[in-house]
């Protein structure tokens, strides 16, 4: 009796298993010429069930807990690390965090190198691509991001050999790894994260989650230094106002730099973190999604989208975008110098922060229910095919919203139970109740984009055929397919009839999308539709969202933090559970605005 | 345009609703019959909408965003509150967190209300049902919960009558207001939990969130209150060895007792604490099942499900089990009073319980593994049919298995790390570890045995057609209906071979139950099947795997928790980010063993 299938799987290759399976066939055939013996019976049962196992039939559910299960123990490994060196212990050092996640990228290379290898050999048969998965401008975006991680590494390198002498080697050794495990793994991202494996299921499903886990755990280790780096400012300037005598914890090396560029790494490293964790963390939000997609059957009819980036009557959008940015790049520079400056100075640029942020926060709003109230004029029944890819969004977009949430609630609570009376301090719960409004919209918004099926120009025709795939796999960077050709096969009144009598009958009632002329065109004769006001409208609060979103990742991936600086959330929650509180809500602050970037540039896409 | 049409039923009642409708069908013959001018066509358009309005029609995944928001924001306010609670901030009391939530658990009531009203005046339409929702021994059992909880309240009363002179009234109406709650509240899982509901499908998701976020609050409140009085019992204690001096937070009213028994009553409500904390934690699980079944459609014919309880053949596990629970509580009696002791007294009393605990775990694991070796050997395909209750189940094992996880690496991390070696050093080291493996194996037997579909006896003809639903609600109650009556039915060997021919050329193989006889005997003659061997392990393993976790549920929750006391994570972490981590483990680890018990019951049913 096997009950781990799957480490068979591991010393095989795939002329081994055909020679196995070869094997298995032959032995059938004797048992079937010797079935009357009670010997060979039992012989049989073990051979079926030995053909089994190599079939790989490990029930799906259960390899699912298996891998998620390994995956979930690693990360809280590295977490439990984690936790001893943000006590200083003397016994745990950051070298055991870095050496365990070295070797963690290791794995997960020998693992990545072993399936390219595989799908190589399995060139002829055909592998099944989820279109969902991800698209070429994430992509695009996720090697720009590598790229800046792989200059800090560079660093990291730099700054290792100039402290080389009394330094422990894998701070030399861990940039290494990384940067090679950086550029396999963007490789990885361009060739391989939209398959469908359907070969080794529960091995592969090992192989996926434990580099997910890698990414988030990489995620985790760059948060932390980030967070410790702001908690140590923070503690500077207190001290510099004679606040509190609070102890600074120095990394520093005990010897000297060798090179002279040694503190021009180390500063630099922190303008380049931000990238770096957001690079993490997406990359392991797309393997999730190809681990979701394990074993799946594709609906191929679902499989085929087609979208145009119209940029048609693209004007107020940009143009607040724009001036939001520009803003915000403003904020940024005014609140960093101020902020280290006298009390008055300090006071007027949290006030300063606080006005700014109700305004972006009301014109985010605005648009958000603007879009809302257009997609409740123009009803349009939802896609409710399966897209682990958008489910996973939804799920994250909610989840990380609840950091910021929270972070609001008690800054509410802190504004209404203070004794203390700064001049930030109504502005200050004007603000937080803005922030909790605005992703409760935001939020709203996306979904409902991300959910809504196509308007009628891509809307298809269930008779038609799927496409191959070929094409799909390619299908961000196809021309539009829209046009005579589309139209040619759609008759869009009359589904739309069929449609309406079954749902009235299935006592749900839905509405045709509305058309924008009443009388129906001859088929064929338009070739360019005029561009739909609604739409215009939709596409407009997207980029305008998309760029305060940006602009609200800037601020806090860039050091303007004002919960640490404003001291009403302190007094009322104390120094140590206030800053447990930020390190846990700003890291999911920032994934929330870096990934309605995305998502929003989705709903830009799709309306 | 409305965006939010949920309000609109808010204030309107089923006899309202009828009228608008008949309003709206007068109004809609109207138009037809001059639909010529255009006002009238806008009209017409205005009128769509309304209808579309009161139909409810708002999009289900929006309407689950919406609610699923408000509910978060909810609990996140709470939070927020205990927060500051925590911090013992002078100007945020017990007594607002306290009035936060009778207001939640008020509203809760005019929901529950409104709820049964309308569904009395519905009495002729009939209500759809899941029978998966819950079973009467889960509903027996969490009355047994709440009538602890009402003892409670009484406890809270009489504690407040004692010290009426110098309390807040709150702590008065708090402990009215929540039996009055814990009685409606029981009343209406009895009656109502089950209920799929199809009508002002937006307005019922906010009240059944409303409820599931209400009972999670009161929930963290219980778990925060026990949490406090653990850590100041442990303070006392290390404060009586000389460790530490550390300062006890009292929350003693200034005055003194009126009746004499406050004492009393102050002292037993910890030990009620740990059953209002399962009740409500319990409820929000199936009140969340009742949300998500919210406008669903059921299967019917995955609707019946006929389980028998079988007790033949139950030896070694209950005999084992009792064991196990009879040297528990000796553990506990000689923990609690050992540790009080002095230094040797109290480490012999920390190895004594890793000793335990090591041999539990070793039961468990080889329970759990033999129980997954038998599911190999025995093939059987997966029901993949949609379950959002058991969906739950698979999620709620493995989320809360984080927090004991995470405890555990934390103690491997100090173990390895420490200086210091005290007796129990390695046995803690193997105890942690073993925890680990023991939470793994048994989430996949518990995941595996809720997933199989249902052996030969309860295996369904697909041609038959569906049983009435009134069976089925009480289906838990219902005589065993496989025997004579299902068998005329069957013909399982005919319906094995097809299967079996079909998955074949599907490319997957399923082995057909195991028959224990190999000729077929005539159909109507087994009344009485004799127990398969296989089964009656399996119904072994899971009454065992029951009462291990009931031992493991009890020594934590009675105060026998050697993670506060070994001295070995709180080296390394220090005090206030091991006491932080064991506030978030411990509670995980208590719903995890009483939520695993649930499941094994249910494995222990259906094997």
């Amino acid at each position: 009796m096997h009950v781990w299938h799957a480490p068979r799987f591991l010393h095989m290759t795939p002329t081994m298993v055909e020679h196995s399976s070869l094997d298995i066939m032959c032995l059938n055939k004797y048992c079937h010429s010797s079935s009357s013996s009670s010997s060979s019976e039992h012989d049989k049962k073990i051979f079926t069930k030995l053909k089994l196992n190599l079939s790989g039939d490990y029930p799906r559910k259960n390899a699912e807990i298996l891998s998620g299960q390994y995956g979930t123990n690693l990360l809280l490994i590295g977490a439990a690390l984690m936790l001893a060196i943000a006590h200083h212990d003397p016994s745990v050092k950051e070298e055991h965090l870095l050496s365990f996640a070295t070797c963690l990228m290791i794995l997960q290379l020998i693992w990545m190198m072993w399936y390219i290898l595989v799908r190589d050999r399995q060139k002829n048969t055909r592998t099944e691509k989820d279109v969902h998965a991800t698209t070429c401008w994430i992509r695009g975006g996720l090697t720009l991001l590598a790229l800046l991680s792989l200059i800090m590494d560079a660093f990291r390198i730099g700054y290792y050999v100039g402290y080389q002498s009394c330094v422990s080697a894998v701070l030399g050794v861990y940039p290494v790894i990384h940067a090679t495990h950086t550029i396999a793994q963007v490789h990885f991202l361009w060739f391989h994260i939209k398959d469908v494996i359907k070969s080794f299921e529960t091995f592969e499903r090992f192989g996926v989650i434990h580099a997910v886990f890698t990414n988030l755990l990489l995620w985790c280790n760059g948060v932390m230094s980030e967070a410790e780096h702001f908690l140590n400012n923070h503690k500077r300037r207190l001290s510099a106002l004679g606040y509190e005598n609070l102890t600074i914890e120095h990394s520093e090396p005990d010897c000297n730099c060798t090179t002279s560029t040694c503190s021009m790494f180390s500063s630099s490293l922190y303008y380049l973190y931000p990238f770096n964790i957001e690079y993490h963390i997406f990359v392991s939000a797309l393997l999730f999604v190809m681990w979701k997609n394990i074993g799946r059957t594709i609906d191929l009819s679902s499989n085929r989208k087609r979208l145009v980036t119209k940029t048609q009557g693209l004007t107020l959008g940009p143009i607040l975008g724009l001036l939001a940015l520009a803003s915000t790049i403003g904020i940024l520079v005014v609140y960093i110098t101020h902020v280290e400056g006298s009390l008055r100075m300090r006071q007027s640029a949290i006030s300063m922060f606080y006005i700014y942020g109700i305004v972006m926060l009301v014109v985010m709003c605005f648009a958000g229910a603007s879009g809302l109230l257009i997609y409740r004029a123009n009803h349009m029944p939802l896609d409710t095919s399966k897209n682990p890819s958008r489910q996973l969004d939804t799920e994250l977009l909610f989840g990380s919203s609840i950091g910021s949430w929270f972070m609001s609630w008690c800054s509410v609570v802190a504004v209404l139970s203070t004794t203390s009376s700064p001049p930030y301090r109504w502005t200050n719960l004007i603000y937080s109740l803005l922030i909790v409004l605005e992703k409760y919209v935001q939020n709203l918004f996306i979904i409902e984009s991300l959910y809504r099926q196509q308007e009628t120009g891509e809307r298809e025709d269930p008779e038609l055929p799927a496409a191959p795939e070929i094409f799909s796999v390619t299908s961000s960077l196809a021309p539009p397919y829209n046009g005579i050709i589309n139209r040619a096969y759609e008759t869009p009144d009359r589904t739309c009839v069929t449609m309406e009598n079954e749902q009235e009958e299935s006592g749900q009632v839905y509405r045709c999308p509305r058309k924008h002329s009443e009388v129906p065109l001859p088929v064929g004769t338009k070739v360019v539709e005029p561009p739909n006001i609604k739409r215009q409208i939709l596409k407009n609060i997207a980029v305008l969202l998309i760029m305060c979103n940006i602009s609200l990742w800037i601020l806090p991936a860039f050091g303007c933090r004002p919960q640490y600086d404003n001291g009403l959330e302190q007094e009322t929650f104390g120094f140590s559970i206030w800053t447990t509180v930020l390190n846990f809500a700003i890291p999911l602050n920032l994934f929330y605005r870096m990934h309605s970037v995305a998502s929003l540039f989705e709903v830009f896409r799709r309306v």
